[in-house]
């Protein structure tokens, strides 16, 4: 998606080899209009799914995901980090948190995901997957079907992709980064077939 | 907003007095298209003012705020709880945070607000008032103006409104409820002026 990756190269801060800073258009600071474009992006990737549902994960997922909510027409399940106070039983899984560098425990309550959902997965970055297989395992134990994965950013260089696609898992990526070395973001140039 | 009082007779929780559960609609499972309208209706009513800015706290008020500011085709910034790794220097303010029964942190990085900003502050509830505040103390510190602050669900019962009024700021509510008593919602009527 070239106004991404045209965001991506004005704005995004690769502070070393494997972390790039989005605070100023995704992460803290969130440009609403290249949401939206983001959410009918992934719209017209999917569009011929039955989608009934988007999952993410809270915070950062939810901007993008709003969007292509609005464009399917359903509404947008965001999994939270355990809270003190709970209002249901709920499904969880214990994920590595890449911010908070340490182990947490997300959750979905099971009114929120029925056996008949046909989910659509959207998330902020793909690194080594684990926020993305966290919520494929709490789609699983729900029971619905997972259309698919839409990443905003993935760091192509870690292990992300190749877990998801082990996992049979349809992965569409919006920017696909393959190095940042010398604080130079470099993308893997891909032919889109729709 | 009568489509959002609708919406919370017919689908929040009051599970005591003092909470009401919004998990099917605003806090878990969020209604992108009732999202969209809530926007648009904090646009109609602070449409006047020359906003620049938007800004929420994560996770919750991402939502309405994200789309208010499609229409005032202006950024979002969420405040977030201070995390292990930041990339700039920041504004920190602490809160009582009403979800997770503890003081907080919640920053704003220093390079997303300016002196020249003029902010409207989003959130999705309004109760005691320290969410909001603290917000309004982190724009103050930036030397940002605040414009006023809107809110999606209002517990009037609470002395959230009293404190901000207090604080000269402008608030304006979309739904604000009377009182929670024997699990019935009442809200307080008002006269719209625009």
């Amino acid at each position: 998606m070239k106004e991404l990756k045209d965001v991506i190269i004005q704005e995004g801060l690769p502070i070393n080899k494997d972390v790039l800073v989005a605070d100023s258009f995704l992460n803290h600071e969130v440009d609403a209009w290249l949401m939206k474009n983001i959410g009918q992006e992934f719209y017209s990737r999917f569009r011929k799914e039955p989608i009934t549902k988007i999952v993410t994960l809270e915070s950062s997922g939810i901007a993008p995901a709003l969007m292509c909510a609005l464009y399917f027409n359903v509404p947008v399940v965001f999994a939270k980090e355990e809270p003190h106070a709970i209002s249901s039983d709920y499904y969880k899984e214990t994920v590595y948190s890449f911010t908070q560098e340490e182990l947490v425990d997300i959750i979905i309550c099971i009114n929120r995901l029925e056996k008949s959902d046909y989910v659509l997965i959207i998330d902020d970055f793909l690194a080594n997957g684990d926020a993305a297989l966290g919520l494929v395992n709490l789609i699983k134990q729900a029971g619905a079907t997972i259309a698919g994965l839409g990443i905003v950013i993935e760091k192509s260089f870690q292990s992300g992709r190749e877990k998801l696609l082990a996992e049979g898992i349809r992965l569409e990526s919006l920017a696909r980064i393959a190095s940042m070395k010398q604080g130079k973001v470099e993308f893997i140039e891909e032919k889109l077939v729709r």
